[in-house]
């Protein structure tokens, strides 16, 4: 049984999408799990009746019920331009802290939000705390590719990172594809100029040499052609690491790459229909929200232009997380790490 | 009138390849630009003698003639597997060596080759020396876009770079987008993860404050999203600078994307002939080759896999090079800020 806190307000189409896709979702997750909504309870009553009655009326009998879902009160609301530092700690009553805030309280086990990313991030790391031994978090996205999605970590988090902290991004992103994308030892690469060692930049030369004694299994350098592929020379792909800039540059490129050849397509007269069918796979939103890793507890970052869709995505990634305890999974593994290290 | 030295002995599918690029070349440059095929004299001889009688017969009245081609010796061949300093250092009778050796001596007017591109970045530099003032030369790749096709530099020439290397990189490239692609006073962009000064590591931060006082038509900083579309919330962008870590790993991204959405594409039943039109644009080898930036000299390097097109193509971007007076319009505006500062 999970509680899912969904941040009520967050988002560029909040409250309608935000509401909208915890409705969805309650048809897909199982019926033990429940939904919290935290924001203004005057306007997410009022989202929840127009859609109750409109949209998703006559649907109970699929499981979207009233019942499965909590209001809670969150008078405040952390603006997508709000400075990070000065709303996390200017707005102790939002949406976003209140929610986080239930999980630490351990009245709820997981936090999705299409708001403020910025915001998210630092206040997920005040409340919820880094796991013992981690550095940083990192942002977890998932990547389409020709064959099985692939985790790209740090995709904005971080810049400037240290090879430590890759070699902890590679042990978060290793738990995350196994726990919830059901990888079995999970191949991690890790995102370089050329496949050979020596091929990279200082950072990523003396990662490479940490994460081949990581005990992960390590598959060597990948190459930005591999990513799309999914796959390199030495096999499938399930989890790239790369600093957050790198991250963070190649995801908006991609998510840009599908609408521009869309565009191309259809002045060449390819029906359009039969092209936005086909690159479904491609929409970042199929794959729901992005975890930041490393926190202990669950935050889901989603986009800002989440759609109903994309939200519930997210908290089916949620339910996941928390099924799975891949909180626990990471903590343990960070820890037998540790003890390894003072055991030497 | 140039003459641009080829080297026939390289890439994957030479000398085939790279003598037929140099016939389909000659149909589409002006008359007095000839070419000068540098290799094994027979070999390169028995090629053109099987092309001109075959695919190429009867062309002679479109300007594809023996007698605009000159085959200069070079017995040795820099595989793509040598390690650039051994080869530099001991093949001096390579196709490689002795084209860039034709340039230095005046007797050529600009190298391309589509062979090892490590050894082909350590001769230029050696052998045609770096512009005075510049610490590094940057490989430029156009990029296709939505819009026009877009300069992007470093892309894989350099890692960790200082923000003083991208300054540079930023005048290579507006220089190679004006005298190249025709771009008036070119919009130079700096790749980074937020449109913000603010946004980004370390060295791009840097990188902002230097290029907004570098009298370039500086638009602040791009995200990855923006090189697809060409465009920014500020305009139309032509060039944009990274360091060659970045710039390579999006560059292999980019080349493998539009591959991956084709089978994709394919799979969904859309028709394979129309989709091949449309992407035509997309196809690396129709921008040719990417030029060896700020060596004092043109060194066009080409992709391994380069078909005759796309030696034809670089061949043309050579030429373009030597009409423009590229080389010494870059010497000038890296002379013009050197005295700038020692005004200073």
């Amino acid at each position: 049984m999970a509680r899912i806190a969904l941040d009520a307000m967050g988002g560029d189409f909040a409250p309608r999408a935000t509401v909208a896709g915890a409705l969805q979702s309650l048809a897909e997750i199982e019926p033990a799990h429940t939904i919290q909504l935290v924001g203004q309870t005057s306007v997410v009553e009022r989202e929840l009746r127009d859609l109750l009655a409109g949209e998703f009326a006559g649907q109970s009998a699929r499981g979207v019920r009233r019942d499965r879902l909590e209001i809670i009160e969150a008078p405040e609301i952390i603006e997508m331009t709000d400075k990070p530092g000065v709303a996390v700690r200017g707005k102790p009553d939002s949406s976003m802290i209140v929610g986080l805030r239930l999980q630490a309280e351990g009245k709820s086990d997981a936090f999705v939000s299409a708001g403020n990313t910025g915001a998210q991030m630092a206040a997920s790391m005040i409340i919820l705390k880094l796991h013992k031994g981690l550095k940083r978090p990192a942002i977890a996205t998932v990547f389409p590719t020709s064959r099985q999605p692939v985790v790209v970590l740090d995709s904005g988090a971080n810049v400037d990172c240290s090879a430590d902290e890759l070699t902890q991004f590679a042990r978060l992103g290793a738990v995350y594809a196994e726990d919830i994308l059901g990888r079995d030892n999970p191949a991690v690469g890790l995102l370089s100029i050329g496949e050979e060692p020596e091929k990279g930049n200082a950072v990523t030369k003396e990662a490479h040499e940490q994460l081949r004694a990581s005990g992960l299994n390590f598959i060597g350098n990948v190459e930005g052609r591999d990513l799309p592929a999914g796959q390199c020379d030495r096999g499938p792909i399930d989890v790239v690491v790369c600093d957050g800039f790198v991250g963070n540059v190649m995801l908006k490129f991609y998510e840009a790459v599908a609408p521009m050849m869309l565009g191309i397509l259809k002045r060449a007269g390819v029906e359009p229909d039969r092209l936005t069918a086909a690159l479904k796979d491609l929409d970042y939103s199929e794959h729901g929200g992005a975890p930041l890793l490393g926190v202990r507890g669950v935050s889901i970052i989603s986009h800002g232009k989440s759609s109903p869709r994309a939200i519930k995505n997210a908290i089916r990634a949620a339910v996941r997380a928390v099924d799975s305890h891949m909180n626990e999974h990471i903590g343990r593994g960070l820890q037998s790490v540790a003890g390894e290290g003072e055991a030497a």
